[in-house]
Protein backbone atom coordinates (compact mmCIF):
# COMPACT_ATOMS: atom_id res chain seq x y z
CA UNK A 1 0.00 0.00 0.00
CA UNK A 2 1.68 3.17 -1.38
CA UNK A 3 1.49 6.39 0.91
CA UNK A 4 -0.03 8.19 -2.30
CA UNK A 5 -2.78 5.41 -2.38
CA UNK A 6 -3.44 6.11 1.42
CA UNK A 7 -3.54 9.79 1.24
CA UNK A 8 -5.59 9.76 -1.85
CA UNK A 9 -8.11 7.10 0.05
CA UNK A 10 -8.24 9.31 3.32
CA UNK A 11 -9.24 12.17 1.24
CA UNK A 12 -12.37 10.19 -0.80
CA UNK A 13 -13.21 9.10 2.87
CA UNK A 14 -13.15 12.58 4.47
CA UNK A 15 -15.71 13.14 1.39
CA UNK A 16 -17.82 10.77 1.62
CA UNK A 17 -18.24 11.55 5.26
CA UNK A 18 -18.51 15.14 4.72
CA UNK A 19 -21.05 14.52 2.14
CA UNK A 20 -23.29 12.64 3.67
CA UNK A 21 -23.01 14.53 6.91
CA UNK A 22 -24.37 17.53 5.37
CA UNK A 23 -27.66 15.36 3.10
CA UNK A 24 -28.67 12.73 5.90
CA UNK A 25 -30.97 15.02 7.91
CA UNK A 26 -30.24 16.91 10.90
CA UNK A 27 -31.15 15.79 14.42
CA UNK A 28 -32.96 18.75 15.14
CA UNK A 29 -35.12 17.51 12.46
CA UNK A 30 -38.51 15.81 13.33
CA UNK A 31 -38.75 12.84 14.04
CA UNK A 32 -35.66 13.19 16.11
CA UNK A 33 -34.91 9.79 16.62
CA UNK A 34 -35.39 8.29 13.58
CA UNK A 35 -32.86 11.01 11.99
CA UNK A 36 -30.35 10.32 15.41
CA UNK A 37 -30.47 6.53 14.28
CA UNK A 38 -29.95 6.97 10.27
CA UNK A 39 -27.12 9.29 10.83
CA UNK A 40 -25.58 6.47 13.60
CA UNK A 41 -26.03 4.00 11.36
CA UNK A 42 -23.88 5.90 8.33
CA UNK A 43 -21.41 8.37 9.93
CA UNK A 44 -18.18 7.74 11.74
CA UNK A 45 -17.36 3.64 10.13
CA UNK A 46 -16.72 1.87 7.34
CA UNK A 47 -14.06 1.53 5.38
CA UNK A 48 -16.52 2.76 2.40
CA UNK A 49 -14.97 0.32 -0.35
CA UNK A 50 -17.75 0.83 -2.30
CA UNK A 51 -17.46 4.64 -2.71
CA UNK A 52 -13.45 4.32 -3.53
CA UNK A 53 -14.48 2.07 -6.03
CA UNK A 54 -17.03 4.57 -7.50
CA UNK A 55 -14.16 7.26 -7.11
CA UNK A 56 -11.62 5.30 -8.48
CA UNK A 57 -14.25 4.17 -11.53
CA UNK A 58 -14.91 8.06 -11.71
CA UNK A 59 -10.92 8.77 -12.12
CA UNK A 60 -10.49 6.45 -14.73
CA UNK A 61 -12.92 8.25 -16.91
CA UNK A 62 -11.95 11.93 -15.79
CA UNK A 63 -15.48 12.71 -14.48
CA UNK A 64 -16.56 15.53 -12.64
CA UNK A 65 -15.88 14.92 -8.96
CA UNK A 66 -19.19 16.46 -7.52
CA UNK A 67 -20.97 14.18 -9.54
CA UNK A 68 -18.68 10.99 -9.07
CA UNK A 69 -19.45 11.93 -4.54
CA UNK A 70 -23.38 12.30 -4.58
CA UNK A 71 -23.29 7.99 -6.65
CA UNK A 72 -20.53 6.79 -4.29
CA UNK A 73 -22.87 8.28 -1.25
CA UNK A 74 -25.78 6.66 -3.04
CA UNK A 75 -24.39 3.18 -3.19
CA UNK A 76 -22.95 3.39 0.60
CA UNK A 77 -27.02 4.57 1.78
CA UNK A 78 -27.63 1.44 0.06
CA UNK A 79 -24.80 -0.65 1.58
CA UNK A 80 -25.78 0.99 5.20
CA UNK A 81 -29.74 0.06 4.84
CA UNK A 82 -28.61 -3.61 3.94
CA UNK A 83 -26.61 -3.47 7.30
CA UNK A 84 -28.78 -2.48 9.45
CA UNK A 85 -31.79 -4.69 8.31
CA UNK A 86 -30.00 -7.89 8.11
CA UNK A 87 -28.35 -7.14 11.58
CA UNK A 88 -31.92 -7.13 12.82
CA UNK A 89 -33.00 -10.39 15.10
CA UNK A 90 -35.02 -11.36 12.33
CA UNK A 91 -32.47 -12.03 10.16
CA UNK A 92 -28.61 -12.26 11.75
CA UNK A 93 -29.35 -11.38 14.75
CA UNK A 94 -26.22 -9.49 15.10
CA UNK A 95 -25.18 -6.69 18.18
CA UNK A 96 -22.03 -5.47 17.12
CA UNK A 97 -21.24 -3.47 13.97
CA UNK A 98 -17.73 -1.48 13.06
CA UNK A 99 -17.40 -1.66 16.39
CA UNK A 100 -20.61 -0.33 17.98
CA UNK A 101 -23.70 -1.63 19.16
CA UNK A 102 -25.86 -2.64 16.01
CA UNK A 103 -28.58 0.22 15.11
CA UNK A 104 -31.72 -1.80 16.64
CA UNK A 105 -29.17 -2.70 19.95
CA UNK A 106 -28.21 1.34 20.33
CA UNK A 107 -32.31 2.14 19.22
CA UNK A 108 -35.35 -0.17 19.38
CA UNK A 109 -36.38 -2.46 16.09
CA UNK A 110 -38.73 -0.44 14.69
CA UNK A 111 -36.41 2.49 15.08
CA UNK A 112 -34.10 -0.12 12.59
CA UNK A 113 -36.21 -0.94 10.87
CA UNK A 114 -37.54 2.63 9.85
CA UNK A 115 -33.78 3.95 9.64
CA UNK A 116 -33.26 0.91 6.79
CA UNK A 117 -35.88 1.79 4.92
CA UNK A 118 -35.34 5.33 5.00
CA UNK A 119 -32.02 5.38 4.08
CA UNK A 120 -33.16 3.18 0.78
CA UNK A 121 -35.34 5.83 -0.24
CA UNK A 122 -32.81 9.09 0.78
CA UNK A 123 -30.33 6.60 -1.74
CA UNK A 124 -32.84 6.83 -4.85
CA UNK A 125 -33.42 10.85 -4.15
CA UNK A 126 -29.71 11.25 -4.10
CA UNK A 127 -29.16 9.97 -7.25
CA UNK A 128 -31.78 11.84 -9.35
CA UNK A 129 -30.50 14.84 -7.90
CA UNK A 130 -29.83 17.56 -10.96
CA UNK A 131 -27.65 16.98 -13.64
CA UNK A 132 -25.34 14.55 -12.65
CA UNK A 133 -24.41 13.64 -16.11
CA UNK A 134 -25.17 16.08 -19.26
CA UNK A 135 -27.86 13.68 -20.60
CA UNK A 136 -30.90 13.48 -18.21
CA UNK A 137 -31.66 10.18 -19.73
CA UNK A 138 -28.16 8.50 -18.79
CA UNK A 139 -29.42 9.53 -14.97
CA UNK A 140 -32.06 7.76 -15.13
CA UNK A 141 -30.27 4.55 -16.37
CA UNK A 142 -28.36 5.15 -13.80
CA UNK A 143 -31.44 4.86 -10.96
CA UNK A 144 -32.39 1.74 -13.24
CA UNK A 145 -28.55 0.72 -12.54
CA UNK A 146 -28.93 1.12 -8.89
CA UNK A 147 -32.27 -0.17 -7.85
CA UNK A 148 -31.50 -3.63 -10.02
CA UNK A 149 -28.36 -3.99 -8.04
CA UNK A 150 -30.22 -3.57 -4.86
CA UNK A 151 -33.46 -4.94 -5.45
CA UNK A 152 -34.86 -8.78 -5.51
CA UNK A 153 -32.87 -9.80 -8.64
CA UNK A 154 -29.72 -8.19 -6.85
CA UNK A 155 -28.46 -7.80 -3.43
CA UNK A 156 -31.56 -8.01 -1.17
CA UNK A 157 -32.70 -11.62 -3.68
CA UNK A 158 -28.68 -12.72 -2.32
CA UNK A 159 -29.67 -11.95 1.09
CA UNK A 160 -33.12 -14.03 0.72
CA UNK A 161 -31.36 -16.67 -1.28
CA UNK A 162 -28.61 -16.88 1.94
CA UNK A 163 -31.70 -17.21 3.91
CA UNK A 164 -32.88 -19.67 2.08
CA UNK A 165 -29.93 -21.75 2.18
CA UNK A 166 -28.76 -21.49 5.96
CA UNK A 167 -27.57 -25.31 6.99
CA UNK A 168 -27.79 -26.36 3.86
CA UNK A 169 -24.98 -27.32 1.72
CA UNK A 170 -24.16 -25.99 -1.25
CA UNK A 171 -21.96 -26.67 -4.32
CA UNK A 172 -19.55 -23.97 -5.22
CA UNK A 173 -22.18 -22.12 -8.51
CA UNK A 174 -24.98 -21.85 -5.99
CA UNK A 175 -22.54 -19.98 -3.00
CA UNK A 176 -21.39 -18.12 -6.04
CA UNK A 177 -24.78 -17.29 -7.62
CA UNK A 178 -25.53 -16.44 -3.68
CA UNK A 179 -22.28 -13.62 -3.90
CA UNK A 180 -22.86 -12.49 -6.86
CA UNK A 181 -26.59 -10.88 -5.98
CA UNK A 182 -25.94 -10.38 -2.35
CA UNK A 183 -22.61 -8.51 -2.53
CA UNK A 184 -21.79 -8.17 -5.69
CA UNK A 185 -24.39 -6.77 -7.42
CA UNK A 186 -23.68 -3.42 -5.12
CA UNK A 187 -19.78 -3.44 -5.67
CA UNK A 188 -20.82 -3.66 -9.52
CA UNK A 189 -23.15 -0.75 -9.24
CA UNK A 190 -20.31 1.18 -7.49
CA UNK A 191 -17.94 1.06 -10.35
CA UNK A 192 -20.62 1.45 -12.71
CA UNK A 193 -21.95 4.49 -11.68
CA UNK A 194 -18.84 6.00 -11.39
CA UNK A 195 -17.86 5.45 -14.61
CA UNK A 196 -20.84 6.69 -16.12
CA UNK A 197 -20.64 9.79 -14.54
CA UNK A 198 -17.67 9.86 -16.99
CA UNK A 199 -18.77 10.54 -20.91
CA UNK A 200 -15.33 9.46 -21.95
CA UNK A 201 -15.88 5.78 -21.65
CA UNK A 202 -16.94 3.44 -24.80
CA UNK A 203 -19.50 0.66 -24.65
CA UNK A 204 -16.32 -1.55 -24.99
CA UNK A 205 -15.07 0.28 -22.03
CA UNK A 206 -18.16 0.08 -19.83
CA UNK A 207 -18.11 -3.86 -20.54
CA UNK A 208 -14.77 -4.24 -19.61
CA UNK A 209 -15.06 -2.34 -16.54
CA UNK A 210 -18.26 -4.53 -15.77
CA UNK A 211 -16.67 -7.53 -16.10
CA UNK A 212 -13.71 -6.28 -13.62
CA UNK A 213 -16.35 -4.91 -11.14
CA UNK A 214 -18.10 -8.66 -10.85
CA UNK A 215 -14.17 -10.38 -10.59
CA UNK A 216 -13.34 -7.82 -7.67
CA UNK A 217 -16.80 -8.20 -5.65
CA UNK A 218 -16.80 -12.35 -5.64
CA UNK A 219 -13.28 -11.64 -4.47
CA UNK A 220 -14.28 -9.39 -1.65
CA UNK A 221 -16.78 -11.80 -1.00
CA UNK A 222 -14.02 -14.51 -0.25
CA UNK A 223 -12.01 -12.37 1.34
CA UNK A 224 -14.57 -11.98 3.81
CA UNK A 225 -15.46 -15.23 4.55
CA UNK A 226 -11.38 -15.51 5.60
CA UNK A 227 -11.65 -12.79 7.42
CA UNK A 228 -14.50 -14.13 9.15
CA UNK A 229 -13.28 -17.62 9.54
CA UNK A 230 -9.65 -16.41 10.94
CA UNK A 231 -9.94 -12.72 12.46
CA UNK A 232 -11.45 -11.91 15.86
CA UNK A 233 -14.35 -10.29 16.76
CA UNK A 234 -11.92 -7.22 18.12
CA UNK A 235 -10.00 -7.13 14.64
CA UNK A 236 -12.92 -7.58 12.78
CA UNK A 237 -15.33 -5.25 14.81
CA UNK A 238 -17.75 -7.13 14.11
CA UNK A 239 -18.99 -10.18 15.48
CA UNK A 240 -16.54 -13.06 14.21
CA UNK A 241 -16.67 -16.80 13.29
CA UNK A 242 -20.61 -16.13 12.97
CA UNK A 243 -20.82 -17.91 10.18
CA UNK A 244 -19.43 -21.15 10.88
CA UNK A 245 -21.43 -20.64 14.43
CA UNK A 246 -24.92 -20.02 12.17
CA UNK A 247 -23.80 -23.24 9.67
CA UNK A 248 -23.37 -20.72 7.23
CA UNK A 249 -21.93 -21.90 3.56
CA UNK A 250 -19.15 -20.01 2.89
CA UNK A 251 -15.93 -20.76 0.50
CA UNK A 252 -13.55 -21.65 3.76
CA UNK A 253 -16.74 -24.05 4.60
CA UNK A 254 -16.92 -25.41 0.85
CA UNK A 255 -13.00 -25.09 0.03
CA UNK A 256 -11.02 -24.74 2.60
CA UNK A 257 -9.36 -21.76 3.59
CA UNK A 258 -5.89 -22.37 1.21
CA UNK A 259 -8.56 -22.69 -1.89
CA UNK A 260 -10.56 -19.95 -0.70
CA UNK A 261 -7.28 -17.68 -0.72
CA UNK A 262 -6.09 -19.06 -4.09
CA UNK A 263 -9.37 -17.81 -5.16
CA UNK A 264 -9.54 -14.87 -4.17
CA UNK A 265 -5.99 -14.31 -5.55
CA UNK A 266 -6.87 -15.98 -9.34
CA UNK A 267 -10.17 -13.12 -9.21
CA UNK A 268 -7.32 -10.43 -8.26
CA UNK A 269 -5.28 -11.53 -11.71
CA UNK A 270 -8.30 -11.20 -13.79
CA UNK A 271 -9.28 -8.13 -12.26
CA UNK A 272 -6.02 -7.18 -12.81
CA UNK A 273 -5.71 -8.23 -16.81
CA UNK A 274 -8.78 -6.00 -17.45
CA UNK A 275 -7.22 -2.89 -15.71
CA UNK A 276 -4.03 -3.08 -17.71
CA UNK A 277 -5.73 -2.38 -20.69
CA UNK A 278 -6.27 0.89 -19.24
CA UNK A 279 -2.74 1.96 -18.63
CA UNK A 280 -2.03 4.48 -15.76
CA UNK A 281 -5.53 5.77 -15.97
CA UNK A 282 -6.68 2.77 -14.27
CA UNK A 283 -3.99 3.22 -11.05
CA UNK A 284 -6.52 4.01 -8.42
CA UNK A 285 -8.58 1.21 -9.40
CA UNK A 286 -5.72 -0.97 -9.41
CA UNK A 287 -4.85 0.31 -5.90
CA UNK A 288 -8.36 -0.46 -4.74
CA UNK A 289 -8.48 -3.65 -5.73
CA UNK A 290 -5.38 -4.48 -3.47
CA UNK A 291 -6.50 -2.74 -0.44
CA UNK A 292 -9.60 -4.54 -0.69
CA UNK A 293 -8.30 -7.74 -1.59
CA UNK A 294 -5.08 -7.87 0.60
CA UNK A 295 -6.89 -6.44 4.18
CA UNK A 296 -6.19 -7.61 6.95
CA UNK A 297 -5.00 -10.96 6.11
CA UNK B 1 -71.51 6.80 -6.80
CA UNK B 2 -72.80 6.69 -10.57
CA UNK B 3 -72.15 3.93 -12.74
CA UNK B 4 -69.79 5.36 -14.77
CA UNK B 5 -67.26 5.66 -12.16
CA UNK B 6 -67.53 2.46 -11.04
CA UNK B 7 -66.72 1.00 -14.15
CA UNK B 8 -63.97 3.26 -14.36
CA UNK B 9 -62.61 2.98 -11.37
CA UNK B 10 -62.50 -0.88 -12.02
CA UNK B 11 -60.59 -0.68 -15.37
CA UNK B 12 -57.94 1.59 -13.54
CA UNK B 13 -57.85 -1.05 -10.76
CA UNK B 14 -57.56 -4.06 -13.57
CA UNK B 15 -54.93 -1.68 -15.25
CA UNK B 16 -52.72 -1.10 -12.03
CA UNK B 17 -53.05 -5.12 -11.22
CA UNK B 18 -52.19 -6.12 -14.58
CA UNK B 19 -49.23 -3.90 -14.69
CA UNK B 20 -47.91 -5.10 -11.00
CA UNK B 21 -48.40 -8.89 -12.06
CA UNK B 22 -46.55 -7.90 -15.50
CA UNK B 23 -43.35 -6.11 -13.37
CA UNK B 24 -43.13 -8.13 -10.11
CA UNK B 25 -40.58 -10.78 -10.49
CA UNK B 26 -41.74 -13.82 -11.30
CA UNK B 27 -42.47 -16.84 -8.89
CA UNK B 28 -40.27 -19.12 -11.12
CA UNK B 29 -37.33 -16.54 -10.46
CA UNK B 30 -35.04 -17.32 -7.42
CA UNK B 31 -35.32 -16.03 -4.80
CA UNK B 32 -38.69 -17.98 -5.09
CA UNK B 33 -40.15 -17.17 -1.27
CA UNK B 34 -39.28 -13.61 -1.89
CA UNK B 35 -40.92 -13.78 -4.93
CA UNK B 36 -43.89 -15.06 -3.62
CA UNK B 37 -44.17 -13.03 -0.96
CA UNK B 38 -43.92 -9.90 -3.06
CA UNK B 39 -46.50 -10.76 -4.98
CA UNK B 40 -48.52 -11.45 -2.28
CA UNK B 41 -48.21 -8.82 -0.49
CA UNK B 42 -48.75 -6.33 -3.39
CA UNK B 43 -51.38 -8.47 -5.91
CA UNK B 44 -54.77 -8.30 -5.50
CA UNK B 45 -56.46 -7.09 -3.05
CA UNK B 46 -56.59 -3.16 -1.68
CA UNK B 47 -58.61 -0.60 -3.07
CA UNK B 48 -55.62 0.94 -5.02
CA UNK B 49 -57.18 4.50 -3.84
CA UNK B 50 -53.40 5.92 -4.72
CA UNK B 51 -53.29 4.67 -8.24
CA UNK B 52 -57.14 5.43 -8.57
CA UNK B 53 -55.73 9.31 -7.57
CA UNK B 54 -53.05 9.45 -10.01
CA UNK B 55 -55.06 7.99 -12.98
CA UNK B 56 -57.78 11.20 -12.17
CA UNK B 57 -55.34 13.57 -12.05
CA UNK B 58 -53.66 12.38 -15.37
CA UNK B 59 -56.79 12.49 -17.09
CA UNK B 60 -57.01 15.89 -15.59
CA UNK B 61 -53.77 16.71 -17.89
CA UNK B 62 -54.60 14.17 -20.58
CA UNK B 63 -51.59 12.33 -19.81
CA UNK B 64 -50.91 9.11 -21.62
CA UNK B 65 -52.13 6.61 -19.89
CA UNK B 66 -49.02 3.99 -20.06
CA UNK B 67 -47.32 6.71 -18.22
CA UNK B 68 -49.08 7.39 -15.27
CA UNK B 69 -50.26 3.55 -14.96
CA UNK B 70 -45.83 3.06 -14.37
CA UNK B 71 -46.35 5.80 -11.93
CA UNK B 72 -49.42 4.68 -10.26
CA UNK B 73 -47.54 1.59 -9.85
CA UNK B 74 -44.90 2.69 -8.11
CA UNK B 75 -46.66 4.76 -5.45
CA UNK B 76 -48.68 1.55 -5.13
CA UNK B 77 -45.57 -0.11 -4.46
CA UNK B 78 -44.33 2.11 -1.98
CA UNK B 79 -47.72 1.97 -0.03
CA UNK B 80 -47.64 -1.82 -0.28
CA UNK B 81 -43.54 -1.84 1.12
CA UNK B 82 -45.03 0.33 4.13
CA UNK B 83 -47.92 -1.82 4.92
CA UNK B 84 -45.45 -4.99 5.15
CA UNK B 85 -43.21 -3.19 7.43
CA UNK B 86 -46.08 -1.66 9.65
CA UNK B 87 -47.61 -4.44 9.97
CA UNK B 88 -44.34 -6.61 11.59
CA UNK B 89 -43.99 -8.05 14.87
CA UNK B 90 -42.01 -4.44 15.79
CA UNK B 91 -44.38 -2.64 14.26
CA UNK B 92 -47.92 -2.42 14.57
CA UNK B 93 -47.93 -6.52 15.10
CA UNK B 94 -50.94 -6.70 13.06
CA UNK B 95 -51.69 -10.21 11.25
CA UNK B 96 -54.77 -9.61 9.16
CA UNK B 97 -54.48 -7.42 6.09
CA UNK B 98 -57.28 -7.06 3.35
CA UNK B 99 -58.65 -10.28 4.90
CA UNK B 100 -55.65 -12.45 4.35
CA UNK B 101 -52.83 -13.18 6.62
CA UNK B 102 -50.41 -10.57 6.89
CA UNK B 103 -47.08 -10.95 5.34
CA UNK B 104 -44.95 -12.26 8.04
CA UNK B 105 -47.40 -14.58 8.93
CA UNK B 106 -48.06 -15.96 5.85
CA UNK B 107 -44.24 -16.52 5.47
CA UNK B 108 -41.57 -15.34 8.23
CA UNK B 109 -39.98 -11.98 9.60
CA UNK B 110 -37.14 -12.42 7.96
CA UNK B 111 -38.96 -12.76 4.50
CA UNK B 112 -41.29 -9.89 5.18
CA UNK B 113 -38.52 -7.50 5.73
CA UNK B 114 -36.79 -8.27 2.25
CA UNK B 115 -40.30 -8.09 0.74
CA UNK B 116 -40.99 -4.23 2.40
CA UNK B 117 -36.87 -3.85 0.87
CA UNK B 118 -37.48 -4.96 -2.38
CA UNK B 119 -41.25 -3.44 -3.13
CA UNK B 120 -39.35 -0.22 -2.53
CA UNK B 121 -36.66 -1.04 -5.03
CA UNK B 122 -39.16 -1.78 -7.99
CA UNK B 123 -41.29 1.33 -7.30
CA UNK B 124 -37.75 3.53 -8.03
CA UNK B 125 -36.97 1.23 -10.62
CA UNK B 126 -40.30 1.38 -12.38
CA UNK B 127 -40.17 5.26 -12.16
CA UNK B 128 -36.58 5.65 -13.62
CA UNK B 129 -38.06 3.34 -16.82
CA UNK B 130 -37.66 4.93 -19.99
CA UNK B 131 -39.20 8.09 -21.18
CA UNK B 132 -42.05 8.16 -18.89
CA UNK B 133 -42.34 12.11 -20.06
CA UNK B 134 -41.20 13.90 -23.08
CA UNK B 135 -38.48 16.06 -21.09
CA UNK B 136 -35.98 13.60 -18.42
CA UNK B 137 -35.05 16.07 -16.26
CA UNK B 138 -39.10 15.84 -15.39
CA UNK B 139 -38.79 12.41 -14.88
CA UNK B 140 -35.88 12.99 -12.95
CA UNK B 141 -37.60 15.49 -10.28
CA UNK B 142 -40.68 13.06 -10.25
CA UNK B 143 -38.16 10.53 -8.57
CA UNK B 144 -37.09 12.90 -6.13
CA UNK B 145 -40.94 14.05 -5.58
CA UNK B 146 -41.73 10.19 -4.96
CA UNK B 147 -38.50 9.55 -2.81
CA UNK B 148 -39.14 12.64 -0.77
CA UNK B 149 -42.64 11.39 0.17
CA UNK B 150 -41.82 8.09 0.85
CA UNK B 151 -38.41 8.86 3.24
CA UNK B 152 -37.63 9.95 6.95
CA UNK B 153 -39.28 13.48 6.10
CA UNK B 154 -42.31 12.09 4.72
CA UNK B 155 -44.35 8.71 4.79
CA UNK B 156 -41.53 6.55 6.93
CA UNK B 157 -40.68 9.97 8.88
CA UNK B 158 -44.79 10.23 9.77
CA UNK B 159 -44.56 6.59 10.67
CA UNK B 160 -41.42 7.36 13.28
CA UNK B 161 -43.40 10.18 14.54
CA UNK B 162 -46.48 7.83 15.50
CA UNK B 163 -43.93 5.25 17.03
CA UNK B 164 -42.34 7.80 19.05
CA UNK B 165 -45.88 9.13 20.57
CA UNK B 166 -47.97 5.91 21.44
CA UNK B 167 -49.32 6.26 24.67
CA UNK B 168 -48.42 9.94 24.91
CA UNK B 169 -51.81 13.07 24.12
CA UNK B 170 -51.66 14.47 20.74
CA UNK B 171 -52.65 17.83 20.08
CA UNK B 172 -54.29 18.36 16.89
CA UNK B 173 -51.71 20.49 15.32
CA UNK B 174 -49.04 17.31 16.45
CA UNK B 175 -51.71 14.99 15.38
CA UNK B 176 -51.98 16.23 11.47
CA UNK B 177 -48.44 16.77 11.28
CA UNK B 178 -48.11 13.20 11.97
CA UNK B 179 -51.01 12.31 9.13
CA UNK B 180 -49.33 15.06 6.69
CA UNK B 181 -46.52 12.49 6.65
CA UNK B 182 -47.88 9.03 7.17
CA UNK B 183 -50.33 8.75 4.73
CA UNK B 184 -50.84 12.46 3.07
CA UNK B 185 -47.51 12.69 1.54
CA UNK B 186 -47.33 9.58 -0.39
CA UNK B 187 -51.43 10.69 -1.34
CA UNK B 188 -49.80 13.85 -2.59
CA UNK B 189 -47.48 12.08 -4.55
CA UNK B 190 -50.02 9.96 -6.26
CA UNK B 191 -51.71 13.31 -7.64
CA UNK B 192 -48.87 15.37 -8.36
CA UNK B 193 -47.15 12.36 -10.23
CA UNK B 194 -49.97 11.22 -12.35
CA UNK B 195 -50.01 15.07 -13.06
CA UNK B 196 -46.73 15.68 -14.22
CA UNK B 197 -47.40 12.58 -16.69
CA UNK B 198 -48.90 15.80 -18.58
CA UNK B 199 -46.93 18.46 -20.04
CA UNK B 200 -50.43 20.48 -19.95
CA UNK B 201 -50.69 21.81 -16.77
CA UNK B 202 -49.00 25.34 -15.88
CA UNK B 203 -47.44 25.97 -12.73
CA UNK B 204 -50.16 27.79 -10.96
CA UNK B 205 -52.44 24.59 -11.94
CA UNK B 206 -49.84 21.90 -9.93
CA UNK B 207 -49.98 24.03 -7.02
CA UNK B 208 -53.55 24.28 -7.07
CA UNK B 209 -53.37 20.39 -7.70
CA UNK B 210 -50.78 19.78 -4.96
CA UNK B 211 -53.00 21.56 -2.11
CA UNK B 212 -56.11 19.67 -2.90
CA UNK B 213 -54.00 16.61 -2.44
CA UNK B 214 -53.23 17.47 0.99
CA UNK B 215 -56.78 18.04 1.61
CA UNK B 216 -57.76 14.63 0.43
CA UNK B 217 -55.04 13.26 1.87
CA UNK B 218 -56.02 14.45 5.21
CA UNK B 219 -59.14 13.67 4.37
CA UNK B 220 -58.31 10.35 4.18
CA UNK B 221 -56.83 9.76 7.54
CA UNK B 222 -59.49 11.38 9.65
CA UNK B 223 -62.37 8.83 7.50
CA UNK B 224 -59.18 6.00 8.63
CA UNK B 225 -59.66 6.61 11.87
CA UNK B 226 -63.52 6.86 12.06
CA UNK B 227 -63.66 3.25 10.18
CA UNK B 228 -61.06 1.93 12.60
CA UNK B 229 -63.15 3.37 15.69
CA UNK B 230 -66.53 2.08 14.23
CA UNK B 231 -66.16 -0.82 11.63
CA UNK B 232 -66.20 -4.52 13.03
CA UNK B 233 -62.84 -6.79 11.67
CA UNK B 234 -64.98 -8.28 8.57
CA UNK B 235 -65.72 -5.30 6.92
CA UNK B 236 -62.24 -3.99 7.61
CA UNK B 237 -60.77 -6.61 6.45
CA UNK B 238 -57.97 -5.59 9.42
CA UNK B 239 -57.62 -5.79 12.47
CA UNK B 240 -60.21 -3.14 13.85
CA UNK B 241 -60.50 -1.14 16.72
CA UNK B 242 -56.23 -1.12 17.22
CA UNK B 243 -55.71 2.03 17.34
CA UNK B 244 -57.72 2.54 20.90
CA UNK B 245 -56.66 -1.13 21.95
CA UNK B 246 -52.90 0.25 21.58
CA UNK B 247 -53.71 3.98 22.75
CA UNK B 248 -52.93 5.55 19.66
CA UNK B 249 -53.58 8.95 19.05
CA UNK B 250 -56.46 9.56 16.50
CA UNK B 251 -58.67 12.00 15.29
CA UNK B 252 -61.59 10.06 17.05
CA UNK B 253 -59.62 10.21 20.15
CA UNK B 254 -58.77 13.93 20.01
CA UNK B 255 -62.48 15.47 18.65
CA UNK B 256 -64.47 12.75 19.04
CA UNK B 257 -66.76 10.84 16.12
CA UNK B 258 -69.26 14.13 15.26
CA UNK B 259 -66.45 16.44 15.21
CA UNK B 260 -64.40 14.05 12.92
CA UNK B 261 -66.74 13.59 11.00
CA UNK B 262 -67.19 17.42 10.32
CA UNK B 263 -63.65 17.92 9.81
CA UNK B 264 -63.24 15.16 6.85
CA UNK B 265 -66.73 17.15 5.58
CA UNK B 266 -64.76 20.25 5.85
CA UNK B 267 -61.81 18.99 4.08
CA UNK B 268 -63.47 17.62 0.90
CA UNK B 269 -65.12 21.06 0.98
CA UNK B 270 -61.98 22.54 0.65
CA UNK B 271 -60.65 19.92 -2.18
CA UNK B 272 -63.69 20.32 -4.17
CA UNK B 273 -63.96 24.09 -4.19
CA UNK B 274 -59.97 23.92 -5.83
CA UNK B 275 -61.46 21.16 -8.28
CA UNK B 276 -64.40 23.38 -9.32
CA UNK B 277 -61.72 25.75 -10.96
CA UNK B 278 -60.38 22.44 -13.51
CA UNK B 279 -64.07 22.17 -14.26
CA UNK B 280 -65.35 19.12 -16.34
CA UNK B 281 -62.02 17.83 -16.65
CA UNK B 282 -61.83 17.32 -12.60
CA UNK B 283 -64.46 14.95 -12.92
CA UNK B 284 -62.73 11.82 -11.84
CA UNK B 285 -60.78 13.90 -9.44
CA UNK B 286 -63.63 14.67 -8.35
CA UNK B 287 -64.92 11.29 -8.04
CA UNK B 288 -62.52 9.83 -6.64
CA UNK B 289 -62.42 12.39 -3.54
CA UNK B 290 -66.36 10.82 -3.08
CA UNK B 291 -65.17 7.62 -2.98
CA UNK B 292 -62.03 8.26 -0.61
CA UNK B 293 -64.09 10.62 1.82
CA UNK B 294 -67.55 8.18 1.65
CA UNK B 295 -66.10 4.71 1.81
CA UNK B 296 -68.40 2.32 4.08
CA UNK B 297 -69.71 5.13 6.49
Amino acid sequence: MTADFQSWASHCQASIENFLDSRLPSVDCVPVRLHQAMRYAVLGGGKRVRPLLAFAAGELGQADVASVTVVAAAVELIHAYSLVHDDMPCMDNDVLRRGKPTCHVEFDEATALLTGDSLQTLAFELVAEKQLTEDAKTQLSMIRQLANASGSRGMAGGQAFDLDNVGKTLALPELEFMHIHKTGALIRAAVMLGAHCSNRLNDEQLNQLDHFAKCVGLAFQVVDDLLDAEATTATLGKTAGKDAENNKPTYVSIMGVREARERAEKLQQDADRILREFGDAALRLRQVTDFIIKREF
